[in-house]
């Protein structure tokens, strides 16, 4: 297929998944926007979401800004250019870099933007809809969250695919055209780096947004004060509807534009590699599987639907299963027609097969990450057990099932790992007489489990619309029957929750490899030998200490900027107790905008540590260890290998325990709350509530943060590479 | 040095050390005995600890004879003799490993019986001596804890060195003596396996043990029934009692000699490398230091005395840095001894900073672990802090300064590692033409760090000497005045348990590298090549995943252990107390029995999956990816190493979060019991209760645990090495 053909499906495709999320957004907003007071909640929501993404988006861009002027200094005055660069002036190399970084950075602001902005105009919309039918409500939120998941995934693939596209224009003079697009990958990297630098502040700060008003507003409100959730004398109740948009759906959006930016550019470069074999159709082998890919997804979406006395997660469920079907089908004519040489004619047949592994991968990590997390199974039951001795043997419990919750999910990426690359060392590609498709293997099965990823992260935007829509029919005092609708919409969007974010680290996991393979590539490009990752030197396994280190440190950090900024908020919601009485006696209104304002300081003072910490430490062990590297020991490249891949391994164990620990705790106390133990009120519920309180910052703050963290280590080293060598 | 000169240095030392050990116990044992009343507790509490040990001993007796066919069938009759075997003849090299493994276990299992043997009779001679002076108390205490380390220190050297002596005179004919020397640490593997498998039983059964006991008793006695702690109306008192000798005594025995053991047969291993310039002073140079560093340490603790109004760990401090000082003037001398070569002159000088480095780390974790764990700073004053706003800051607050708290030691050993590593290598010393001496560097450093392991164990089984001295002061009714005494000792020792951990794990980490390169020699022994451990290849990255995912597998196992052990504790509590209403109200008495009974039964039947998971999971993992190795990859060898490398690295800076969040907590909790935010009673105090209670089996059953199998897995790849390639 010419390289015309590929970008015009290319290109096509991801530009109708936007034309079709705009068609999407405008038949959300038709919809009805409910009563008065309906309409009032809602406003403040959206006012404070707003007011918090405008500042936090500033504070990033300022930061982002500075990078990208380091970036274009460091390249374009400091380094001497070199013959392995991919272009030759070292101001152009140093304005293309720059220049993608921007883009990036700037794509993954808009894709978390839409996010939020979808969201918190469609809660108010599925709040009206649950005054008719569940089916309605359920449609209407899922078609939000569609918005955004679409909006994201079209977005990261029109942006690599418009690069790539655009690039192929400003071939210098003489350069063959298909040696010219293996060259692209290498200077749109930038993008990657500036997709993933966005996205970690954003799932950071809104992270610890969320988290903070949440643990808050539950301390003093239900604890303290005996109030229920999301009760409007809560004057943090705002603050904790606000942080459902900007943490989960602004900061999830950013997280897996990211994602797949990152992994389609880190894919690419494995294309590079077999250029031999598959020509430019290698290299834009995933854009095309990503542009497929939304079409199933748009399938997917639209067919869901469920009748009124049926559990909302089995019409979610249809649709995933029939998204994943096409992802297959459509998996076995692009393999079939992009990955074709003479030299291997059965190759697309085994790159086939990797890709169904993929498909098999994310549909095992469905099902795992229920049997954590739902209340259905043993696990989330022994933590409601442990309950009824006290808070001490909750929490030990739910340690004890969230350390567990990793050994399935890293048998399954082992599994799917190893297979893929013995199905592609298998194919019969060779590259200077070695099987050298095993690589590409992995990044095909990475590719096959990304596929699904518009209707994945359609499904998880859902979440925190429904658990919205659920907080603004509690607080219009809608009756009992419509809030029971919402209810079950919200406890279905617990689940999604949790089932994306296995799914995030699932791929994570499994496109880590595909990450670091582009970078030894890159370091290979520059250095001409192969870069192997000796564990047993001792720098390298220094490295490697510190690379786990850094998970460690990072969530420590994220979990205590939760809790500081949690207190600021206790604080405040005393205050206005104490101060006005009215408040209780439901005679005088609380002020909501002071409780905004202050998780809003405080979330944008706590981001910015840590996520200095995960830009800088790469860069730190790279130039450390290149001091202490004898001469062509290229000992810096190397210990950042270590580091960054077991900081992967460490990150992708942690963001595992954090996250269905989180959630596991959450839904023992709902397993509690129908009745089981002494049901709500009892001393159960209320060690079962300490639970869910912890687990807060584990699933909403720490544990998406790391899948960030990994995927800006892997773009991090991938733009400094030649700082370290 | 001649080896005969050698050999008697260390097998003098140590049985010099072991003679001191006995005098000792005879001082302490000579001690008086106290009151009637007193000795009913302690001899409950010997009852209670040796029927339980005995019972535990006789299970790892049957696993240990197990493993002990396993290994002399497979290798005698199973596997095949090949050329690069230490001995020719298969038979007696199955011969060999088992005995030496039987040995080693057999060491073990004794080093851990005796700590507990003289502690078990040594908390009431504390007692006793608190109703005098707390300087009398004190050295009874250091004194019989001391019994323990020097007997387990000197047991260790002495088997090794035993070991090496015997097998001197059994040169098979025609070898010559030099070669000989140099196979017999191969030889002797077998003997730091055994050790490390009933270390792990060992640390295990005591760990659950201790907790749920202590889990138990706390949750039912001081939260549902509001009695103290260590109230005799509980009838899990004697339990809890019990676990503090057959936790932290009989396992932290096992654990240090085992720690030991494979330690210096690592380091002789290293030492065979360098044969050629510093012969066999440089495979026995471990045993030596060892020997002399008994001597330090015995004089270290004879030198520790106090004013009655001193805090007792300024005068357990001082010991410490005699010790570490007579530690570092010996290893001047013995490296200027013994690692002399005429090829480079200088080298021992090079290796003395190395030990100096090890010396300089020992040190540097005492002050890291204090100031995480002691509430003079401001870590465990943020816990303290959270704890006002609920038990579910205090948790997130306290595993927050767990993850913190790895940060600092990481970098300590990464500066440790790397610059003994440099310094070794700039030592001069070349193995055919390369610089070579760095890996032993390393292992000087981990010698110099060990050198005060007589001195550290002995400050580690004084913590729960006073303990228990404090649960018979208490329980025997004694006046305020003397409890004082015991609870200012008991404090002291919460730190040293602490301190001690801290070291364990941090030498550990030292030590990891010189297991790890015994491992790659003996593969390059068998194969003749140099194994690389390349992370880059998808399946040692699989391993690697696999290696941190158990460390979360067997934490998570540890911790549900103790959580199911002491719910059974809470319903046998709660069962006497409604069916024997007299026993609150003193007026009839609680069976201890029926307590110490359940618990061990519980202990025992936890304690067999995680260790039986820790010993196969490296064998699955060997021989499953020897399966998919291509000709010449040896993947089964190299995945082990990556899953090992990675196991320790994610072992260590778990055990340290464990060990030091959970130190954290009791301290914290410790803080508020002094008066602040409200003191005993307060809702912080409760906050604060649930934070230790979790803190528990973190810092004595999972945390501790974890230094046994980073061991385990070193040695046992070490021993079955032959299998994977």
């Amino acid at each position: 297929m010419s390289l015309s053909t590929l970008l015009i499906i290319v290109l096509g495709g991801s530009a109708g998944a936007l034309l079709f999320a705009v068609g999407l957004s405008r038949w959300v907003l038709a919809r009805d926007t409910g009563t008065p007071e309906m309409r009032k909640i809602s406003d403040a929501i959206q006012e404070g979401a707003e007011a918090y993404l405008r500042r936090q988006n500033k504070t990033i861009a300022i930061l982002a800004v500075l990078v990208a002027l380091v970036l274009a200094v460091g390249y374009g005055l400091i380094r001497d250019s070199i013959p392995a660069d991919p272009v030759s002036d070292r101001t152009l190399l140093a304005l293309y870099i720059t220049l993608s970084f921007l883009l990036g950075a700037l794509s993954s602001g808009i894709a978390g933007y839409m996010g939020m902005w979808v969201s918190i105009r469609t809660n108010i919309r599925v709040a009206a809809a649950a005054t008719r039918t569940l089916n309605d409500a359920l449609q209407t939120a899922l078609r939000g969250g569609a918005v955004s998941g679409l909006f994201t995934v079209g977005m990261s693939i029109l942006g690599v695919g418009g690069l790539f596209a655009l690039l192929t224009m400003f071939a210098p003079e003489g350069t063959d055209a298909g040696l010219w697009a293996q060259k692209i990958p290498f200077l749109i990297v930038g993008y990657g780096f500036g997709a993933s630098f966005v996205a970690l502040f954003a799932q950071l700060g809104g992270g610890i947004y969320t988290k903070a008003a949440d643990v808050g507003a539950d301390l003093v409100g239900k604890v303290e004060a005996g109030i229920p959730e999301d009760d409007p004398r809560n004057p943090a109740v705002i603050a904790d509807l606000v942080g459902d948009n900007v943490g989960d759906c602004a900061g999830r959006g950013a997280d897996l534009f990211e994602s797949t930016a990152a992994e389609n550019i880190g894919a690419m470069i494995l294309g590079v590699i077999l250029f031999q074999s598959f020509g430019v159709a290698g290299i834009l082998f995933p854009l095309v599987v990503g542009a497929v890919g939304i079409v199933a997804s748009i399938i997917g979406i639209m067919s869901v639907r469920i009748r009124e006395d049926e559990d909302p997660m089995n019409g979610l469920n249809r649709g995933f299963y029939l998204t994943t079907a096409l992802v297959s089908v459509a998996m076995f004519f692009v393999c079939k027609t992009l990955l074709v040489t003479p030299d291997a004619p059965n190759a697309w047949w085994y790159f086939f097969l990797c890709a169904m592994v993929g498909v098999a991968t994310s549909v095992a990590f469905v099902f795992i990450t229920q049997y954590y997390t739902e209340y259905r199974y043993r696990p989330v039951q022994t933590i409601a057990d442990a309950s009824k001795t006290g808070p001490a043997t909750n929490i030990i419990m739910g340690l004890s099932v969230g350390m567990e919750s990793t050994v399935m999910p890293v048998i399954t990426i082992g599994i799917a790992l190893v297979s893929s690359f013995l199905l592609g060392k298998a194919s019969g590609i060779m590259v200077n007489g070695e099987a050298a498709g095993g690589l590409f293997g992995t990044a095909v099965a990475t590719m096959g489990m990304l596929g699904s990823a518009g209707y994945i992260l359609a499904m998880d935007v859902f979440g925190p619309i429904t658990d919205n829509a659920g907080g603004i029919v509690e607080m219009s005092k809608q009756p009992e029957s419509i809030r029971d609708k919402t209810d079950r919409l919200d406890a279905v969007g617990n689940t999604t929750k949790a089932l994306t974010k296995g799914y995030a680290i699932g791929s994570a996991a499994l496109a880590a490899f595909l990450l670091f393979s582009a970078y030894l590539d890159e370091v290979r490009n520059y250095t001409g030998q192969v870069l192997h990752v000796d564990l047993s030197k001792p720098p390298v396994f220094v490295a490697a200490l510190l690379g786990a280190m850094l998970v460690f440190w990072f969530s420590s950090l994220a979990m205590r900027a939760v809790s500081a900024a949690a207190q600021s908020v206790i604080t405040e919601v005393r205050r206005q107790f104490k101060e006005k009485p009215g408040i209780m006696a439901g005679t005088d209104k609380p002020d909501y905008g002071s409780c905004v304002d202050i998780v809003t300081k405080g979330a944008l003072r706590a981001m910015v540590l840590p996520g200095a910490l995960v830009v800088l430490f790469p860069v730190v062990v790279g130039v450390l260890f290149k001091q202490i590297s004898g001469p062509d020991e290229r000992l810096g490249a190397e210990a950042v290998a270590g580091f960054l891949m077991i900081a992967t391994v460490a990150g992708i164990l942690r963001a595992g325990f954090l996250n269905n620990g989180g959630g596991a705790w959450d839904n023992a106390k709902k397993y509690i709350e129908t009745g089981v133990h002494g049901g709500k009120k009892s001393d159960a519920h209320k060690a079962a509530v300490v639970g869910d309180t912890v687990g807060d910052p584990f699933k909403d703050t720490a544990g998406p943060s790391l899948h960030v963290l990994i995927k800006l280590l892997s773009t991090i080293t991938l733009v400094l590479a030649p700082l370290f060598i």
